[in-house]
């Protein structure tokens, strides 16, 4: 049976699109709980400023406060070489790098250039020899929400220079819910046959209804790593009010429904995705903390058995 | 190119789960603008009784004032001989009969055993000779939220019985979004070999987040014909706050972005979708209604062309 990996984005990707602090214990016992789950990697924050993010200002404390458990990779946002030197301290397992495909989202997104960032990024690989792994997430692979298309010469072009320089991983972003389940095994097959030496990881948000079905595209296409965010969090600023990351625990259910192993503890999950619209303060996208997995059954309503009885 | 029929459901199973009454005039609105988008299909209304379902009292009226477009077929939820004789007296193209193929659930749904509901539907048939085809939706086809699994042969053993009585299609529906994707690629499989002759639709709910997902598993295996409902109306009650039926425009717009020819008109169905939440008075599940479809861009922020200059 295929093994699918999950990591688990919410405490980095989710709350950082959250209007309130989520206190710093709350993070570190989200973090404790889902270490338990069964996540291959699950991304704690980020060494950003503290002014252009404060949700995640206490990075430093979530990271030397969660436990860590073993088998579970804990990563970071690495945004630059100062970022570097505090996910260093921390001793990450992993740091996560970030730039955009487009020109236009990655000017937008990080207020430089492409190649500006790519410059940047390079040092940053060349600081975590012998301290992390390296992992870099390409944004608006599937589109960007002000250029339009991205080509999927562009994506490959981005991912062969930065394989070049080493990395242990790619995750692919859909960061604004633009892909399609076509485009997305497409995009599976390129990657799969040009880096069959990376980590390959898909990302994408349900911006737009889709995620689930490109999970189900790609998986067909041989993709085995995903990136999901619990209840759904992490919505865009290009379509307020649509869902953000598709959601961990429906991509789960999906996948073990049919009949896949994710290596993840879905009752375990689902508890921790009922206490998040208390933690954040609103209702989340989650579908499957709703209403339950499938196999999970109602009564028979009295009316019923009476029904039964009155015919036999 | 295959060529995708799609089935609004809105103003019957999505209205006949709302809490508030829809005049009439802005259902029969509804429906016009919906006739102008391309559905092969629209349900219209239910001949129930208006005790049972107040929302729908006022089908006779609705079938009345409504304007049939060339090419759209009207169809109408006829529960038994009374509402049959409702039905021809309104010129319905299509009666669409229901019952479960789990025991349990057809008896908390529709108060009787299964082979009464049988023979009542048989007799129904039977009335429409002559006066409109028969649709039968099949209920639970993917499971039941009381009984559990429910054997794809026992699906098909139905199935079997109404192809006997000469219907022109069958509805496989997932009623309670217990459907995951190779769930519906075996069930179209199984299906499509068997009934070569009769109209297949399957209609699938988002309750668990699997609905796109299973459409696109069902595509994948032939299947051409799909229920949606407006906005993703039609919870259920089995799964308070979960979502209802799919999406329409979602569903729609992921099949276009893929290069599917649905024959809808998606801008003009999504104006009927940003609509609705007025009309029924909350939220409605609907993505692409709140983020607009993929190939429509964003303004590129005035800092971006600053950031252009600088480095230029």
């Amino acid at each position: 049976m295929t093994r699918l990996y999950f990591n688990e984005v919410v405490t980095r990707d989710g709350f950082q699109n959250e209007a309130h602090f989520v206190p710093t214990a709350d993070k570190v016992a989200l973090i404790d709980g889902l270490s338990q789950c069964g996540f291959a990697k699950i991304e704690v924050t980020s060494f950003t400023s503290a002014k252009a993010i404060p949700m995640l200002k206490d990075a430093e404390a979530v990271m030397g406060q969660i436990q860590r458990a073993p088998g579970v990779e804990y990563t970071v946002l690495v945004p630059n070489v100062r970022g570097a030197e505090r996910a260093r301290e921390c001793r990450a397992d992993e740091w996560n790098l970030v730039m955009s495909t487009s020109e236009t989202h990655n000017l937008a997104n990080l207020r430089m250039g492409r190649e500006q960032s790519f410059a940047g990024l390079r040092d940053v690989v060349a600081q975590a020899r012998g301290h992390a792994a390296v992992n870099v997430s390409l944004s608006t692979c599937f589109g960007c929400p002000m250029e339009g298309e991205v080509p999927a010469a562009e994506v490959l072009r981005w991912a062969d220079r930065f394989a070049t320089l080493g990395v242990r991983g790619l995750t692919i972003c859909d960061t604004t819910g633009m892909a399609h389940p076509r485009q997305a095994a497409a995009m599976a097959q390129a990657l799969r046959s040009r880096f069959a030496d990376l980590q390959i990881t898909f990302h994408f948000h349900n911006t737009r209804g889709m995620g689930l079905a490109n999970v189900l595209a790609s998986v067909d296409e041989g993709i085995v790593r995903f990136d999901g965010s619990l209840g759904g969090l992490g919505g865009c600023p290009y379509a307020p009010g649509a869902s953000g990351n598709i959601c961990s625990e429906d991509a789960i259910h999906m996948l073990q429904a049919m009949g896949l192993d994710t290596g993840i503890d879905l009752p375990r999950l689902l508890t921790l995705a009922r206490q998040l619209p208390d933690l954040v303060g609103h209702e989340v996208p989650s579908q499957v903390a709703k209403a339950g997995r499938t196999q999970d059954l109602h009564p028979t309503p009295a009316y019923v058995e009476e029904l039964r009885s009155e015919r036999s």
